[in-house]
């Protein structure tokens, strides 16, 4: 299968590398060319625009930063719905706006091409050790011609439901880790100023109703001073901000996810926006002072 | 070893009925004194008052309602520090005061009584099954006398400071809990809105950094509409309060916690107080309409 794959980040040169090993033919295309130098040193095709990209393309995948990245790629001037061939199928993996989705899957059906929706999760380990999580949304049966892709690249695969559906399910795991994490580094702090020792804590909160895997994984982190990503601050900033405008579209008010974009935005502001997600901690403690 | 147990409600009938069948000398006393019928069926002896109860006992338990009544039966009049005998270990389950627990403490080694504070988790199912998992502070050679006890009753038994600091960690599990349940709820909230469905959601959202207990437990819960408890909405509206009336004495602003509260108190008052805490559920729903 002829596979075409634009941007070539952490993300998804470990994406396109999977297929690559698997012995799919690929053409890659980034901003930056010197993040796909691995994959065309491993026999990948370079084109220089999506368009040149896309153009005999069984499947196009994209992974890009922000959602006007994606409609660029996806719909502008060099853009791959300007060459795909009809019967192709376009997955973007970016975390996106669902009503984007919307968008480029109606543009490609005018053009007899099926889109996805796919964002992933599971960070850059999960995309090295190809056990991301798909998101998809769009047509099932082309959910079903990309599925075995999919699976050389994750572990949980799933349809959920018509265009937008994997974007919104993504913006579903996004709003249950924002608050989530403020419960986290808020209680991080109280067990520091009471004098408590967070790792004695932990053997009392790990295993009940407090259990949460930024428990098992982040707070270790952050008792050990490590604060590095993981998942980018500046990112969930991104996807809390995508999030927040589809449900005010959907005329929903949700406080947590607010409290967190506003706690995040000021995480950022105090420079830790490069730093992981647990940074949050950081940023508390400097409130508080 | 002599025992007295003050407090027979879901909770505490559980607990000393563990004591009991393991072969301890029970005395106990509630406020509702039918409570206590089945112990007292089984052999327990019937004490008027905590005082009375706790009289000739090597160890005195208590599992009560609010810090108030903590105080009351402890430091009262009729209160279990007016006759228990020098060497005698009180320890207190109830969730309250980390500030109360000091106090009582103090007043324990004006008598030559140790003092533990010593609250739990794991609920009514933990309680009965004896698995919960006990919060413990206080002197060290007390805790080592009374952990034989606690063993019969609990699973997860760990010392963490000095007095208080068992109710400390309780406030961190608390603290954990109460954003991880907004976020719980708003995802929900955000699933059904953008007509997704939540049960396909979760085999995409569960293996990951989004994995709680609460999306194991609750969210499955919520979607067959069981609102039952588990852990009431009152209940956890008293938790709360400690919590921050502990981070305002500490100078703590926990912005998350401060918000959870306000939400469960909203969700009390829209009647939901004897419902479990995803009834937060429904008060967002209310709140979206």
């Amino acid at each position: 299968m002829k596979i075409a794959w634009i941007g070539t980040g952490v993300m998804g040169a470990s994406m396109a590398g999977h297929l690559q090993a698997a012995g799919h033919e690929l053409t890659v295309y980034n901003r930056t060319k010197a993040k796909a130098d691995a994959l065309v040193a491993n026999g990948a095709r370079w084109a220089d625009t999506p368009a040149e990209a896309a153009a005999d393309a069984n499947v196009i995948f994209m992974i890009v930063g922000y959602p006007k990245d994606v409609e660029n790629v996806a719909l502008g001037d060099d853009g791959i719905l300007s060459t795909a061939t009809p019967g192709a199928i376009l997955v973007d993996c970016t975390t996106s706006s669902p009503a984007l989705a919307v968008k480029i899957s109606e543009a490609g059906d005018a053009k007899g091409i099926a889109v996805l929706d796919a964002p992933v999760s599971g960070g850059d380990i999960g995309a090295k050790n190809a056990a991301l999580s798909f998101m998809v949304g769009g047509d099932a049966d082309a959910f079903e011609t990309v599925k075995p892709l999919f699976e050389i690249m994750g572990k949980a695969i799933v349809l959920q439901g018509g265009p937008g559906a994997g974007q919104h399910t993504k913006m579903v795991n996004q709003t249950l880790i924002a608050s989530g994490m403020i419960g986290l580094c808020e209680a991080m702090l109280y067990a520091e100023k009471s004098g408590l020792d967070p790792l004695t804590v932990l053997q009392s909160v790990g295993g009940g109703a407090a259990a949460s895997w930024g428990l098992s994984n982040l707070w270790p982190r952050m008792i050990g001073g490590d604060f590095e990503p993981g998942f980018f601050v500046e990112h969930f900033i991104k996807d809390m901000g995508i999030a927040l405008d589809e449900a005010k579209r959907m005329n929903l008010e949700l406080p947590g996810l607010s409290m967190a974009f506003t706690l995040y935005t000021k995480t950022a502001e105090l420079g830790y926006g490069r730093k992981g997600t647990q940074a949050l901690l950081l940023a508390l403690r400097e409130m508080n002072l």
